[in-house]
């Protein structure tokens, strides 16, 4: 996929930190290209549900910003990405020490972006999400 | 809505604190029935997106704790509920200093449970969740 | 909720029939007021699933137009309404013989409106949708 | 993946044409192994909506059995599938002559299977649906 600006890459990694949640859950980039982008997230047991897994809400909250952020790697320079809309199943329990979150481009539309994420846990697919983002004016 | 057990109001306050993820955003619970659940969370800026207004996925986690503990209120006795699925539609920014959650139930099977949610920020609708619970064997 | 053109249900009504599907599984309109419409539909072995109830799909056909034609109510003159997205659940199963589709906006924003539907088979609930609309230029 | 009986080729064959909406609508099987299937079914002028492509709503149905049957073709022999939920997103118009309907299993458990479904006119990805499906005793 091709991006729309140079500064894609520069911008996807300062818009990434200037989202306060993602240090608060220690979120990290693992891997970076155009319409693609991988995030990485250690255990921890400050966001976990009654069995002491990850909660799905915090699955999905690193879900949609890889989604997010997928489809922000094929903005033009003046736009932003917001959520639409997202749809998440849930395979197995968020189980595990490392946590790794995969978001990328399905179709880059002018306005709407539509957009899939996976998540593993020590390498288990464990979620799987469908999301729409909307490219909006800085 | 009939709940299938007499303990089901303890139960389900007792089981809401066993999520920690819940003490980590400060939600708490403002109104329990038989079906319907309503939690309130402040404003925290440890989990906000890149306008300073709360995340997607923050949302997203008190809204799918407020479907799954309304489809827990009418559980039997030897059940829990886990998320199957859900899909959130965002309606405007989750920008406020007192959020409130609603879930209340659909439709109660014996597996499977549908759930509706809706969250606002000082009394504006922000989002609305469409999800489906699982009762399993404790 | 306020039609943003006069001609809004004369619009609504042509715009209907010109669907041709909708002739074909032989929905009329029952109720149609800005920001709601309510579509029926008789029985017809024709759309049905392995057990002779109607298929989720035909369902999900009907409810989709209620929707749209929903949203379609609060449209400006020059413009019309595409589906972005849907998600349906499936709560009982489609048997009756007469079918009952409520389609309602749920906010009608300048470019994304967000509705909700729901189907009935003689009364009883049988599907729920959540759906995401999009205004563009005719 | 593995078939879970050793008739489930012949079981899904025989099972597709009792929906008799699959008939109407022309639908045949292109191709049929375990955990996924491929339906196609020409252009049809009475399912379309309003600028003459078929209705997202036809594409739907067609998706939906594509997802049901692949996660068929996993199930014991005394199991059957219903649809639980779906969502799908709509990528381009669905303009051409010949549909394609691809279907796959993404995770195959007990009780729920969460599968994936796209759709092409005249391989143009035009929908794309993450659907769950339930084995229910026959």
């Amino acid at each position: 996929m091709e991006p729309r600006n140079e500064n894609w890459k520069a911008r996807c990694e300062a818009g990434f930190f200037t989202q306060d949640v993602m240090g608060t859950l220690g979120v990290s980039i693992a891997e970076l290209v155009p319409g693609r982008i991988v995030l990485e997230m250690p255990f921890n047991a400050a966001f976990t549900q009654h069995h002491g897994f990850l909660h799905a809400g915090t699955v999905t909250t690193v879900l949609d910003s890889a989604c997010g952020f997928a489809a922000f790697t094929l903005m033009p320079e003046d736009r932003e990405v917001l959520t639409v809309e997202f749809k998440s199943n849930f395979l197995s329990p968020a189980k595990g020490s490392v946590f790794r979150f995969e978001g990328e481009v399905v179709k880059s539309g002018r306005t709407l972006s539509v957009t899939r994420g996976t998540a593993f846990a020590d390498g288990v697919a464990i979620s799987t999400m469908q999301a729409t983002m909307m490219a909006v004016a800085l």
